[in-house]
């Protein structure tokens, strides 16, 4: 990781990179909170989902993209995916010469801030929820926190099919959250970049009593204030021109934008990866 | 391709392909129809799922796992993934000096011998339904044939979930299967090998006067006669030691043998693919 030329440039855009579509979710946040920055977003679509793969596998693809961000001269680079974050974080921070931004420690910092009684759940894919990085992150907050975490590997394939508010995704949902319903949380981390599209349905199944937290909001705003710290913030004035790539079916990518990102993409590039 | 010590030699293994588990389907039935040949089996567990990625990319992915295979040596190599076989079958017969099998070929001639009325519906995921090969290998066989083709994109998780019987996996089934049922076939290919494992759901909602075609028997059995014709069958006296390979999370092919396979296995070997 050698090659940056974004370092310390305040007009150089910003990283973004998840397994595939759903750090759309992040991008979005990110767009509405800090307008002047561009954005240059990365979904590894070929090798997507990250969720039930190694850690070891996850941080070479996750150093792989970054290494690419880096040579495009991003200032910065936000992994916009839990998996990445949980395994590949550390590596990352240690290895670029920009800041590194995840999304499971401001998601922590958020469930903490919003919890009355500190009864936490998590939920997340396999590789989030097995890599116990939200109870941690949020034990270190508030060391005498509950935290209730569930792995819930069928929600990414029911957002892509865009089942959300279908009777499958209720029962799927109904049985993935019955031990958190039974633990009493009064707040649950939606852990992973797809899940805030089934926010309707799983805030309809928990109540009104539980707090849904999605990362996208305080990772876009800890992003500001870490640009700002910097000085890098971009400079007014200047039409942020995104761009968007993805590794294998571009095509999927433009058609899910207005999903994900609530706006629609003109054009998504193709990378090769892997 | 041009390192191939297995060719033509009969004590030779065979090499099995897939994008991950569900191959093991395949494997497993050759292996009780030849319990004489020797397996090396090769799951992409690092990529998979193969099924939603585009053609260009899974053809890459195949021919990068065929070339390993054809170093170690195998005299044969069976495609033992729909979406594989959909996409790559071709450029890989044209480049590999031993016989290559698919999946399609087979299970579309079990399809047209079973149906008394030519009316066939298939299953699969996106990129074997898009590809149109199921409809174009059973209209070779059978031109007057009325072929109905729907992708059902969440059985793949729901099978690795273990829920195969699952009343959400009921409700998935039920709309998936309503365009197939609304046609009256009376053959069904599942048309991927992952589906195999949801026969006993899929045969009660469809009624017994539904034939479900399974390619893994077919392609065993075609599979025997290409080593017979090339007189490569494995000699006799010699205890077959398979095996297996997984370029990700082998702990999870481990676990999920018995399902797939129908036995536990004892070791599997990691490989770095991408």
């Amino acid at each position: 990781m050698s090659v940056a030329p974004g370092v310390g440039d305040a007009s150089a855009p910003i990283g973004v990179f998840d397994s595939g579509i759903g750090g759309l979710t992040v991008a979005r946040e990110i767009m509405r909170q800090l307008p002047r920055e561009r954005i240059i977003y990365v979904g590894d679509t070929a090798r997507v989902p990250y969720g039930p793969k190694s850690p070891d596998t996850v941080r070479r693809y996750s150093r792989e993209i970054t290494a690419y961000l880096l040579e495009q001269g991003v200032k910065a680079v936000v992994v916009a995916c839990n998996t990445a974050t949980a395994h590949a974080l550390p590596v990352l921070r240690a290895e670029a010469p920009v800041p590194v931004l995840g999304v499971v420690g401001p998601g922590a910092r958020a469930a903490v801030a919003a919890s009355p009684h500190r009864r936490i759940g998590v939920i997340g894919t396999v590789g989030t929820i097995n890599s116990r990085a939200y109870e941690h992150a949020i034990l270190a907050l508030a060391a005498g926190a509950e935290v209730i975490a569930r792995p819930c590997p069928l929600f990414v394939p029911l957002v892509e099919e865009g089942w959300l508010t279908h009777d499958a995704t209720r029962l799927v949902a109904t049985e993935y959250l019955a031990p958190i319903q039974q633990a009493h949380v009064d707040t649950l981390v939606l852990g992973c970049t797809h899940y805030p599209l089934l926010k309707p349905l799983l805030g309809e199944l928990l109540g009104a009593d539980v707090r849904l937290i999605d990362s996208a909001e305080e990772t876009a705003a800890e992003l500001g204030r870490a640009l700002e710290q910097r000085g890098i913030a971009a400079p007014d004035g200047r039409g942020a021109q995104h761009r968007f790539l993805a590794s294998d079916a571009p095509e999927q990518m433009l058609r899910l934008s207005q999903r994900f990102l609530g706006a629609a993409i003109e054009r998504v590039e193709t990378l090769d990866l892997g």
